[in-house]
């Protein structure tokens, strides 16, 4: 049997990303998700195991003592990343499985798997980025200038990625995803095992 | 604008590789196909310029002289080879084209323009290739004996192409092909001007 492919998945704020991660999971709910395991408390509507395996710091220093995790970061003062177990139990038996990272975690994770195939969503234009990210309302001028900031400055390493989605319309960037992962299935080297069935008859 | 993608397709006598070319057109009508020229007669319900260009030997051996062939080959005393103009002239004007190919074909154009991507398409198994060469019906042992063994010759190589589209099901293995295409096009490669529209207003 085939392994499973791991596949990368980021997106900047206001790339759409969430929306879209929805939609796909509706789509095909046969992909795996990769659970995060992170330090900071637990939010009002966060469930365990969902998204994310909320763990102690000591849990989390021991996992990164251990070599326990495919990559991993902190921000203000919480750790975040993600199990190697999970992701490799999940391929081992053939499936596909997701992981949700940004720019950091993804380079982390292509240098210890250069075999995952990663993808960055962009938003399909500048003017639209500062839209959706102004867009909401609720937020002043100084955390919607620093929104945009970080995104572009994750855009800026989107050339790092195997495949780019843009996410003009939700539905076509869904199917684009989904194009990516089947063609990913018909490479060469997943099909090999076709070939030689074949062959060890003749 | 991005340059097209020039796509490889090749597969053994009894891949089901004309029905699935057919299906695949009736599906994508936009995808440019490439002609061959060939220096043999032209035979009953075969058309000028639709799937060959008819040309003569001497002409032929101008055009290899000239470099002006991506891939050639002589069968039982004839020529038949892929112009290198018509496929250069569409990816340039950013159209995607089709090049149907062998074996041999596939590997001259990957030599010259390794960027092209070759797809291969394989029986589903051993048996069902037998069963689809010898329910034609209408031959002798021998030549579906030689067929087979022609096909087995052309599976051995199928490991050099990039993906490998396993044709089972017609409508399932349209929709690969379509797959790989469309990932083709959101290689970061193919990108790259998105992310530069982006960042260069900021």
């Amino acid at each position: 049997m085939n392994k499973g492919v791991i596949f990368i998945i980021s997106g900047p704020s206001g790339s759409g990303k969430d929306t879209l991660m929805v939609e796909l999971f509706k789509k095909c709910p046969e992909i795996k998700f990769s659970i995060s395991s992170i330090t900071r408390a637990m939010r009002v509507g966060e469930v365990e195991g969902v998204k994310y395996n909320f763990i102690s710091k000591e849990q989390f220093e021991q996992m990164i003592k251990e070599d326990k995790l495919l990559e991993y970061n902190s921000y203000v003062g919480n750790y975040y990343g993600t199990p190697r177990k999970p992701v490799e139990d999940e391929i081992e038996k053939g499936n596909n499985i997701l992981i949700e990272v940004d720019v950091n975690g993804a380079a982390q994770i292509k240098e210890k798997m250069p075999e995952a195939v990663s993808m960055f969503i962009m938003p399909p234009s500048f003017e639209e980025l500062e839209r959706r990210l102004s867009g909401r309302g609720t937020e002043s001028e100084e955390l919607i200038r620093k929104r945009m900031q970080s995104s572009l400055d994750e855009i800026k390493r989107a050339s790092e990625y195997d495949y780019i989605i843009v996410n003009d319309d939700i539905a076509t960037a869904v199917d684009d995803i989904i194009s990516v992962m089947r063609s990913c299935q018909l490479r060469q080297e997943k099909q090999k095992h076709i070939i030689e069935e074949v062959l060890e008859k003749c």
